[in-house]
């Protein structure tokens, strides 16, 4: 069996991991950062923190460079996820691709380019800690789900899922999994937006009573959301924040690793995506609205050569 | 006559430069800063850009060395209004204060501790480039009015406004300035906490779609509270709004200054303020409520040492 990780940054890298225990499966690898996939084909990919395993990868910058395989994951950067399936979707000619990234919007372009597609949503976290190391920073379960209106059969993600559960993952496979992305989503926006603005770790946020507030303001405009499209959300994603509070106290939501990098964030797909969707439906968020809105300025202020030369 | 200046940063300065040019008032000044109170002493006070001009102020960081004045006119950063007014009290033992300070809740800590209190509120900006200079970066009026329940008499609103336009101040003397008090709180709580949490100037702030949305939904909320409270808005803050995007392109508000020096703001008494008072009368402000949050949260951040240390 052939799988190909799309993205082999943090996330990417502990699925990869996973896979490249078993014996019976080939693992590929698909990343345009030159030294990350030198260093992988060079002495393997290692995970450090809670997995400690160093595993074979197939890791490659040049799509073509890499064999048609029965199923991908892709864990780009939503503002990615267009750009990275242009350049593998031969790839998966007769494939079934999984998303396993942050916030909503990626099923649908994936779905684009080729002919099977997984829902997921993924609730482990890591971060690169050097060339082929990534360091695993929390567990936590992946649920997956055939995605309307082009669904991999359940057939296949049984088949994907238990791959994975075999090498170690906490992996559910369900009818529908729109319920647990939807409160990851909710989760995410909340949690990140807030890291990314005050600039704080995650638990240090939950502590600032105003932010707290902020946070249980916009989850329930996120819930209001998923209520009226019929979702039924897995957990509270409020809860999760406290559990969040518990577990990873100094941990940096990525999306304030992205503001302190002033690399561009995924606010788009989480907070704007929750904001896109209630205008739609007509259920009002305008604290998510704003948070979005918010976070795309402060993105644009990166490129201050640009709008030093506007106006004097 | 005797006026003393208490803080005497960029708005501090536009005032005692007005005054020290008149032969018939004699201009002191508080501040604790000692190396700009040195060159003020020893150079004059220097205003560049639209003015250009060098005063005589007697600039002191002791305010026991500051004679009994008739008038003081505040601009200390809003949370510092308590402690300025605790060390000056005794200067106006029989005086009237002015404040032309940002935001609400100034006039009524000033009325603790002296006897009469004009209410004020003014357009012009500068920053300091140097110890005892300042950059006169945009024009405007001031206007002042007495303040209930502590008014100094209309005759001594009209004598500080007489004193400042001899000295080419655009002062206005009214007996109710708190539309033109709240006209400029919802203006710089919109404009402010964009252009600091989004880190861009005045006018590039406003050419992002998104940033200049969520400024006139603050505007509104700002609006709504000001009609509960049957104030007269002096003029419409959005329009405000495209008003400095053409004379301060590039000015960066003064709470981005403060967030980029990782300086306190003066957040709770602009968006917090009209959270406060919102609450208070029961009309809904919740932008308003979370900039204020989390602009807080954002200070907050700058505690390193502190939150570092609370939990691994």
């Amino acid at each position: 069996m052939k799988v190909c990780i799309i993205g082999c940054g943090a996330i990417g890298s502990l699925f990869a991991a996973h896979l490249g225990r078993l014996d019976d499966v080939e693992v590929w690898a698909y990343d345009p950062d030159e030294t990350h996939v030198s260093a992988i084909n060079e002495k393997g990919l290692r995970l450090t923190g809670l997995s400690d395993i160093v595993v074979p990868v197939k890791a490659r910058t040049r799509p073509e460079d890499i064999p048609e395989c029965e199923f991908g994951i892709i864990a780009a950067k939503t503002l990615h996820t267009r750009a990275a399936m242009e350049a593998t979707a031969a790839i998966f000619r007769d494939g079934a691709v999984c998303s396993v990234q942050n916030g909503i919007g990626n099923e649908e372009i994936i779905a684009e380019y080729v002919p099977r597609v997984i829902l997921g949503t993924t609730f482990p976290a890591g971060h690169a800690t050097a060339p082929g190391v990534v360091n695993h920073d929390t567990g936590g379960k992946t649920w997956i789900s055939p995605f309307a209106p082009k669904p991999a059969t359940m057939e296949e993600v049984r088949q994907l899922a238990d791959m994975l559960i075999r090498g170690g993952a906490d992996i559910v496979a369900m009818e529908d999994a729109r319920g647990a992305l939807w409160t990851k989503l909710i989760f995410n926006s909340a949690s990140n937006s807030m890291g990314a603005l005050a600039r704080l770790p995650h638990g240090v946020a939950c502590d600032q009573p105003g932010l707290r507030r902020v946070m249980r303001a916009l989850v329930d405009e996120g819930k209001a959301v998923a209520a009226a499209l019929n979702i039924t959300l897995d957990s509270d994603p409020d809860a999760l924040i406290d559990y969040g509070r518990e577990k990873a106290y100094q941990h940096p939501p990525s999306m304030l690793s992205d503001v302190l990098n002033k690399r561009p964030t995924e606010v788009d797909a989480l907070n704007g995506g929750i904001a896109r969707i209630g205008k739609e439906i007509g259920v009002p968020t305008p604290l998510n609205e704003a948070m979005a809105d918010i976070i795309t300025g402060l993105e644009y202020s990166w490129r201050e050569d640009e709008w030093r030369k506007l106006k004097p």
